[in-house]
């Protein structure tokens, strides 16, 4: 069975790995995401895609396929992406994968980055012992993955919307402009802005300092994790809502889809590892209607390769 | 193809139904349900049955079998009923399934309450044109039950605990114990409780004068509608709080879920009808994530024989 290669595009990233039919991974790479449109982003998925085949020791147009894991609206038959959000300079949409495929020579399908990363983890990753999964991605947004029964529920092609379970009616605005969602705790996005905020009014904390010694202009997930380390009262206290807020809507999800497991990914998530994914389930414990039987709570194991691993399950070896 | 009978069992009434294969109600019956305990509703059950199969001009045990939906945890294949909720007298497990079989003389199937109603409104009433809905049952508790890709989800055994999923975190106690479920708001039960504690510390309310004109001991969803249509201030105040949750918590399963339509269906859901169901999906709006293409919201249309019809469908016509 070929090689194929799988791209995972993010607002900071692209994480590309070639991958063989059993899903070991032959070589890697990862490049910042350009901010200068498509046409850079083409160009820069190309070259990444060039170093990890290099590091696999083949060439580009030797793999059988290559799929990629995008944010937001796919059209995965025409390989258009549709308004992705996070990427600067796509306005409407852009036929990723015929532009891909032209430069690559090689098949190119794509898929939602949440999805592909769920899926990662159910074939190849934390999810493996399970039929049924709800993966949740704790990252500058709460993303979310449905594994029911084995297959992928995608609804209408929208489900997952964990970030957008609401946890306190009328309560803090959300970046997506709602009130009350979880994101609008557990979102490092919006934990950015909090502590952004709290710090004008006068508020001490050590989180940008942190991040101006690392020359980021963002609060990472390294960040929140070292001032955590370093026991900064303002990270403490956002991380706590953020867990009291993961807990109630990840146990909502849970009372209404009853899964066997919950896997804890995205940024935050892998950083801050198995110590908060087991303190997100002592936050879900008040919560679980069946309080009794809880789903096993676990971090993701393929870690930042998730999704580009993910991606390249896109592609099929057969056929 | 011979006719089968369902019969739903609640805590305050039995009803029951005899089905042709088409889904054609032949015959219906409806009793109290005794408060002495299960060799009491075995006899009900199998008197109701009577006078249903009597309605349809058949003999009990010219059926082709029995389903029952009941409340609660179900062991199918022992036709077990594992401590049901709200029927007295019940502790521990009960063989209604082998103790209906000996007195009807027939085949009995049993099956959850909430899961046979949306079966019900999946394959013959409200959710026929779909294959993916969440039934929404609103009454003394909020119900939930999930049809994906044309099949009912249960997860391991409980999903569908809608009225469990926490609209605010911190929120008013639920009657299950925990804080801020949407039943704490929308349920019948905690609604009752809220309004004689609110008469208790000397607000008017014309809720519990109806009830006693009407020979009630509860507030029934006839008694909620007469003090609506007569514009009771704490009615319509409780009412209104319980709309907003609603309106959370279903959006939230939206979310998540992405269906093609909520069906509203329980006591008080059917008796509000199709402006409260509007009401519903207003209150969803700004929670939906995906808001400029919301679920269809409806009324379930089997009314209150859903849940027996459905029990009926347990009954395999093959085989």
């Amino acid at each position: 069975m070929p090689p194929r290669a799988g791209v995972d595009l993010g607002g900071t990233k692209i994480q590309t790995v070639v991958m063989d039919g059993r899903g070991n991974v032959l070589g890697q790479s990862r490049v910042p995401t350009p901010t200068d449109g498509p046409k850079g982003i083409v160009t820069a998925i190309a070259q990444a895609l060039g170093a990890a085949a290099d590091e696999a020791g083949l060439a580009t147009d030797s793999l059988v396929g290559v799929g990629v894991g995008a944010p937001g609206g796919i059209e995965p038959d025409a390989g258009v992406l549709i308004n992705p959000p996070n990427l600067p300079g796509f306005d409407g949409e852009f036929p990723l994968g015929p532009e891909l495929e032209q430069r690559l020579g090689t098949r190119v399908q794509l898929g939602n980055d949440v999805s592909v990363a769920t899926e990662a983890e159910f074939r190849l990753g934390a999810g493996k012992p399970y039929e049924s999964i709800l993966g949740v991605f704790w990252g500058t947004g709460v993303g979310g993955g449905l594994i029911l029964g084995g297959k992928q529920w995608v609804g209408r092609g929208s489900a997952g919307e964990i970030g957008h379970v609401v946890v306190k009616v009328g309560g803090d605005r959300c970046p997506c402009g709602r009130r009350g969602c979880m994101e609008a705790y557990a979102g490092r996005g919006a934990m950015e802005a909090k502590a952004r905020h709290r710090q004008k009014k006068g508020e001490k904390t050590r989180l940008f300092d942190i991040m101006e010694k690392r020359g980021r202009e963002r609060l990472t997930s390294g960040i929140w994790a070292r001032a955590l380390a370093h026991e900064d009262k303002m990270a403490i206290d956002l991380i706590d809502q953020a867990i009291e807020a993961l807990g109630a809507g990840v146990a909502s999800c849970v009372n209404v889809l009853d899964v066997e497991a919950v896997i804890i990914g995205g940024g935050l998530g892998i950083r801050l590892g198995e110590p908060y994914a087991k303190r997100i389930a002592k936050a879900m414990d008040p919560h679980l209607f069946v309080n009794d039987h809880p789903p096993d709570i676990t971090v993701a194991t393929l870690g930042d390769l998730g999704g580009a691993m993910g991606a390249a399950l896109l592609v099929k070896t057969r056929g």
